[in-house]
């Protein structure tokens, strides 16, 4: 494991909905607190990896209040104060400010990283290695460093971060960035495979605490304004009245558009780790164990004449005859059956069950 | 409903164990214990058609051994000694045999008819007046009855019946018969179709008390000697072992081939009743309520862009998105997705089943 140096906080943001992973997903046991990729969920499993790095103490999950209690359920080890409620979704920038400025008060003056708390890495040990030098490379260099996955494939579902040559001294895998870049079209997609010198954004950023103050100054002070009483009270019995008061006035941004994309100059991390942000049943397949003639997923499969399949049926016998790609997932009180090429659809049957009244299954 | 003038009984073979409609049908739960086509099992509707005609007293079931308990349990009103199960299979020659055989002890001298226990047949009340008329006509015509149905597609999976044009004062819907057709390749099936002088045969046979004695004497001699002594034991004490022992030296014999082909006269009722011999789950399906956008089944459906689907999924939300003509039938324990159109290779799954010793889902 890579030894911890005493700096560093994190705050996970697990306050995604993951409805592409209905029906396996609901709104009370999102993709976060899903067991996806291991026995472990994908939250318990994010937090085993920066825990083993900075310790419980200095770890903050920040989720929607719906969620907390599920949450805690999932970590015991983790203070129940370092798990944070959001009253409302406000996007992504509340939640920085907030996870940051409550990690300056655990941790004046180090460096904050912000996870997404749904991504799988099968390399723990290699990211911990990767997110310590993140850490020292924030307070070293320009204050803010993101990581980036070396594209495998023309993905056209991910954000893009631009860099250029490693420079002169620079520590291994650490690379100037040169931009964001919005999700491209196939060709350009074509074009960052082939270049190298595009990485996909796989959403972490490690910000020097200085660095962070400066940019959220600048670019998001009402957010910060309006977050700030929250963030003084955490830890005392006014905390919840304070962030009830806070989300409710608090404009809804991004940090990538509010800030990221702001930047005057940023550092990436080449990362060396396996990953997957399993954003469909279909990536999940990809990485799920390889089932009778080539089918993936979790459950017993007997298959004839059936090609690349992806199927999650646990506890009972599912009998694939003539049918290829498709995705087959079933629990006790849904069944869904979609192409793999088709599963970001699934989203759609969503929001058909919201429109019918049907929160039973949502 | 028909009148029921006093003449006839019925012997129902129920023997048949309908692999094709698995993961719903077992071992212990053939296709004609299934509810396929009502809330009532196949066997209780083909029950009913003709205990309404006959009265319970002339109706004979014959099943296997294994599937006596589950019968009596469907059909409470019939005598217990009426259900009859053979030790072990024979083709449908001894079975034939042996219920007409019974049959004439319980109304000596009576026509007898032979009918599936697993075909749908929605238009009892008229099926019940075409089989009051055949009854009739077995002991005044030629002896031997058989129903046909008009063809409404060029069906390559069924024996025909050719028949003769309808001969003057006979009774109506009655016609003679020509010859027994194997089941017709493509190109010829759609000969018969145009034609209009082939019917499909649905398998009901009725039969006058001489013709059957007469045509089982030249044709299947060996058979009826076997099983004489089971009948002449047939609601004494030494029923059972009789049976045993009859069966295990009967020769296995269709009656089709050994008899019916054989004819030298037959006439035929040209049903008027709406039928099928549900021989697959697509053909269910053809028979299922309406879903969503047009697939049929039992079950709530939610569909996006799907198109022609079959579903036997109870208890649950199915979600179809972008797929089509697919057979969907969850059960606790089992899970089938096939085409439509390989709907028969289900067959296979439970050879599979059977190597690998699965028997808890066979």
């Amino acid at each position: 494991m890579a030894q911890h140096d005493g700096r560093g906080c994190c705050v996970i943001m697990a306050g995604g909905r993951g409805t592409r992973f209905w029906p396996l997903s609901r709104a009370r046991r999102p993709k976060q607190l899903l067991s996806l990729a291991s026995s472990q969920s994908l939250l318990q499993e994010t937090y085993a990896r920066v825990a083993a790095l900075v310790g419980p103490g200095r770890v903050l999950v920040i989720t929607n209040q719906d969620l907390v209690e599920a949450t805690a359920e999932q970590l015991p080890e983790l203070p129940r104060t370092h798990i944070i409620g959001e009253p409302v979704g406000r996007n992504t920038a509340p939640c920085a400010a907030l996870g940051v400025g409550i990690a300056q008060r655990l941790a004046p003056g180090e460096p904050v990283a912000l996870l997404p708390a749904d991504h799988a890495i099968p390399d723990g040990e290699v990211f911990a290695g990767q997110l310590a030098q993140a850490f020292r490379q924030a307070d070293a260099g320009v204050g803010v460093v993101t990581f980036g996955i070396p594209p495998t494939r023309p993905e056209t579902g991910y954000g893009y971060l631009e860099v250029g040559a490693a420079v002169d001294g620079a520590p291994a895998d650490i690379v100037p960035g040169v931009a964001f870049v919005e999700k491209p079209d196939q060709s350009r997609a074509e074009l960052y495979l082939q270049g190298g010198r595009h990485l996909w954004n796989s959403g972490i950023f490690v910000w020097s605490a200085p660095a962070f103050a400066e940019a959220a100054a600048a670019h998001m002070p009402e957010i910060v304004g309006c977050l700030q009483p929250a963030v003084d009270a955490h830890g005392t019995a006014d905390f919840p009245a304070a962030l009830e008061a806070a989300y409710d006035t608090c404009p809804a941004e991004s940090i990538d558009y509010a800030v990221m994309e702001k930047l005057p100059a940023f550092e990436v991390v080449r990362a060396r780790y396996g990953w997957s942000d399993l954003g469909s049943w279909s990536a999940w397949g990809d990485l799920a164990p390889e089932l009778e003639e080539g089918q993936r997923g979790l459950g017993e499969v007997i298959s004839l004449n059936s090609h690349g399949n992806v199927v999650h049926v646990p506890g009972k016998l599912v009998a694939l005859v003539g049918v290829d790609d498709l995705v087959v997932v079933d629990t006790g009180d849904a069944l869904l059956i979609c192409p793999r090429d088709d599963d970001q659809r699934v989203k759609d049957i969503t929001v058909r069950l919201n429109e019918e009244g049907r929160t039973d299954l949502l």
